[in-house]
């Protein structure tokens, strides 16, 4: 029963390196605040800023980049000086000036299932970022879409589903956020298969994986993929 | 002869107020930096800060936020204090919060037009703002596409009309930047319409207007667009 006509991909952390940077910057930024405070109090007081600032900013480096200025002031009661501060500024840019690495076996994974699938790129952030991250991984020519989105829940995808003419219960998705990339795509019947990072941020972590979901399917590599699907579709 | 099968627009300063948010925010900034230096002096290096970030950047309230905490600590060789520079990042928060406010005559001639023709929005920025401000314009429901992205060069507006399948020779594009809105699509064939806004960003200015080419057209309020659209086409 071949079900499957379309495989989409998440992007950071699921081709690419990406979390390893956020986690960079949160151990520099940390030591910049270890006269202050402890390292559990500054990520914590971060991490808050950055969800009573989500609405507002939405997810990627910029926004990150505000909120961290932003904690810095709270946390050291204005002390902190401007010369400080705009290290924050370069950490910022470092980020997203950073080469695109991509995970192990991703090229060829991609490249060998865009033979036989229409591949698509959902990916959440800021959307300069996005594309220029896109570009430089050099995989934008195996996808026939790709989308930047603002948000990753069931009413984003179901948008985009409906733009391209996409049944959900015929697309398989992949991505490691088990929030953001899976469990929206079983809501609407189509399959999903989580591929973790050694990494997640706090803000995409769920309690627990949907293992009852017959749709539901794990692999510890990318290069696991085309045997899944294989078996999927056989 | 009925040429024109779609009509674009772009959103900031030619639907909804935008270019005199960003210019209260120069005005307060210069205000906060008068100590140092004078009004000129602030304008000429943020502006600067400001090109020199957009490849990394790209256009939009927290980029301008950014840039202009960046330009303030080189300014002040770094004696500004952290509470000043959180009054920067307020006044960026304040603009991303502030309501839409539509400019005079744009929701009956928007609707007006939307009985006649597929609407289209193309609007540059950042994706989350930009889609905030599409749902609190309330225009939303009028437009058959909308399309958020990086840039509005030749080349993008060239991926757009592919993807979406229009000629733009059958396109006209409304808008209030000439450099931005009105110059890429002239030069692929597709017809003009440029309301001024009374403000310009210097990024977005150009020497002269299209005088001499027949597909452009200048109003001085989008109330006057439904009478020439039907000359257009008659």
């Amino acid at each position: 029963m071949s079900r499957i006509t379309t495989i989409a991909f998440d992007a950071d952390d699921t081709l690419w390196h990406n979390e390893n940077l956020f986690e960079e910057h949160h151990r520099k930024y940390c030591k910049l605040l270890a006269a202050y405070h402890d390292e559990e109090t500054v990520e914590r007081t971060l991490f808050r800023t950055e969800m009573r600032n989500l609405e507002l900013y939405g997810y990627g480096v910029k926004s990150f980049t505000l909120s961290s200025i932003e904690t810095a002031i709270e946390l050291t009661k204005g002390s902190i000086s401007a010369e400080e501060l705009r290290n924050i500024l370069d950490f910022g840019k470092n980020m997203l000036a950073h080469p695109v690495e991509l995970l192990e076996g991703v090229e060829e994974t991609i490249a060998a299932l865009s033979q036989d699938y229409p591949l698509m790129l959902i990916t959440k952030g800021d959307l300069r970022d996005q594309e220029r991250k896109i570009t430089k991984s050099g995989l934008a020519p195996y996808f026939k879409h790709i989308e930047v989105v603002s948000e990753k829940k069931r009413e984003d995808y179901a948008r985009l589903f409906r733009q391209h003419g996409l049944n959900p219960t015929k697309l398989l998705m992949v991505g490691n956020s088990l929030k953001s990339d899976i469990l929206p795509i079983l809501e609407q019947g189509g399959l999903g298969v989580h591929i973790p990072y050694h990494l997640t941020w706090e803000h995409e972590r769920v309690a627990t994986a949907p293992n009852e979901n017959d749709n539901f399917h794990e692999l510890a590599s990318i290069k696991h993929l085309p045997a899944l699907v294989a078996a999927l579709t056989s």
